[in-house]
């Protein structure tokens, strides 16, 4: 038995020397419903919905923690996967670094369109806007180095990875279905976007298994002790919320359990001429109090800012702009620093 | 270098007698939006919607065609992935068996969500209905014998893996895609089930690329040369509508130029005592004269009733059915009998 063991792990080293191409290897993958409600109406019958929808993949050989995906506001799993021009996103890039990965669609969205709510979707002509949001430039202009590849199929690929939502936004109806995923699937790193970022807030005092938080942009919600809410936190977006919320002490004590880690790209104006743009910026500042304020009390929260640490020209999608495996290297110089991979 | 090919062909030999439980090995996966159109306003601005989304995976040494899978009325690709009851659908079945698999959300459903059209979406309580016209039982009883884990948690995932359709249904917005999809990878095997039968039929007349049909229980319009519609071709559905389509013998005989082959599964009542059941019996007697007469001229048009086939107890998804494995083994004995593998 000893001897054949030998032999497989003999052909597994030679085998990896073999191809530069380097396949994929799975030890299993497939999908399932997590979370979510059961409507019934007068008569018994059911609808079931508010679910998440997630595809995993298991990596032969797999790392301690699964990476777990959040999307954030229009978009779905997709922006993990392949690029806008067609390279490797995160899905690839953490396979082949022996992560398992769980891609979710949150409910009401992409494939967990199974909503409990009545709604009326119609097209909105707002590509230019979120052009701009998303920091590719101010359209039709591209900032000047800025990662991401200026040709129509890459523009065409990136405003059809956007879909709607069905239903109202509710942080609540996606944070209970991350947990059940967490609940479901054991400890597990939570790798957030965007609104993704608030989703992941709120799905930490939810569960028992998130076991760090990595976070891209994130935009939204976020949760201070009563009376501690910083001045950027109180200011009305272009959203119209505030997003700086009062929470209890000993919930705001939760957020230094776990290590964190935020990071946002390039490209972020110091004035307030596009409002769109200085959003990004003011929310730089508001977690960068946010990380001091947990810091402060024994919590382990970092926030970089990608252009100090020598990564330039990202959009609000570092993870999938072009220099994508740069940023992938940095997050896994983190997991490694905290033993986390 | 030949040395080189030989250790490294020795330790693939050696690597796949080492795991009973045989990884899938891919040379590449990845996502991409195809086909659709898009809307631009008064002001110039754009909307892009109406493309399908797909998810590929080539493993390694992989077979000639790849496999483009169509899902059927009401859901998504999740219909090809795990199954219901946790186990392995045609995706891994086919990956296992060195086939690409294109996994594909048709406009307007699960990813592919970014519709072209203005539509109000509600929950509605018809679980029963499908449970029924699926072919499970009569609700809340399983058919004796039938081919699916009768537990809680098992019907739970069956009805998530419904999702809306966000705009009306149109076989040729449908068909568009699938054929831009074609168009962009080549020659191809297409895969349907239920509706996706006859968005296979109508893509065909749109793209070279398909080299053959396989349609589990097609069910929806049928293309006849004009006048020669039979009478189950001219009943109303409970769709409302006669799935018999009149069309020029040119066209018709399109489907003489390639290998088709449709399966049925079981408890087909031959009597239309219940009317979602008997549809079912009606679509096999329908599609095995469409068979007769393009076999009848110089086509290649196999019609499987399961059962006499020898495989029982069989859903309207029989392909996730508990004997998926047997079921897609027929499947591979006629793709070798065509040349197809």
């Amino acid at each position: 038995m000893k001897r054949i063991i030998i032999i497989c792990m003999s052909a597994v080293i030679l085998l990896a020397g073999c191809s530069r191409s380097n396949p994929i290897r799975l030890e299993a993958q497939g999908s399932f419903a997590v979370g979510g409600t059961v409507l019934t109406d007068s008569l018994g019958h059911t609808y079931h919905g508010d679910h998440a929808y997630t595809f995993y993949q298991i990596p032969i050989h797999a790392r301690k923690y699964p990476l777990v995906f959040a999307h954030g506001i229009g978009q779905f799993s997709k922006t993990w996967e392949t690029t806008p021009d067609g390279r490797e996103g995160f899905q690839n890039i953490f396979l082949r670094r022996s992560f398992t990965t769980y891609m979710v669609d949150q409910p009401r969205r992409g494939n967990a369109g199974r909503s409990t709510e009545t709604v009326t979707l119609a097209p909105v002509f707002d590509e230019e806007l979120w052009f701009n949001r998303f920091r590719l430039g101010v359209w039709p202009d591209y900032f000047e180095g800025v990662q991401f590849k200026q040709d129509k199929e890459t523009l065409n690929q990136y405003f059809r990875q956007m879909t709607p939502t069905i239903g109202t936004i509710d942080l609540d109806v996606y944070s209970d279905a991350y947990a059940a995923l967490f609940d479901r699937i054991g400890p597990a790193i939570f790798v957030t976007h965007s609104q993704g970022g608030p989703v992941g807030w709120r799905t930490l005092l939810k569960t028992k298994n998130i076991k760090a938080i990595v976070s891209y942009e994130p935009g939204g919600e976020i949760p201070f002790p009563e009376g501690l809410v910083p001045e950027e936190g109180m200011v009305l977006t272009l959203s119209k919320n505030t997003e700086g919320i009062e929470v209890p002490l000993s919930v705001f004590m939760e957020y230094t359990k776990v290590p964190i880690i935020i990071y946002y790209g390039d490209n972020l104006l110091e004035t307030d001429e596009r409002p769109e743009l200085y959003e990004w910026t003011r929310r730089l500042h508001l977690m960068r109090q946010w990380a001091k304020m947990l810091n402060e009390r024994g919590g382990d929260v970092t926030v970089v800012h990608l252009p100090e640490a020598g990564l330039h020209g990202n959009t609000h999608f570092p993870f999938s702009d072009l220099n994508n495996v740069e940023v992938a290297d940095l997050l896994l110089k983190w997991l490694h620093e905290k033993k986390l991979d």
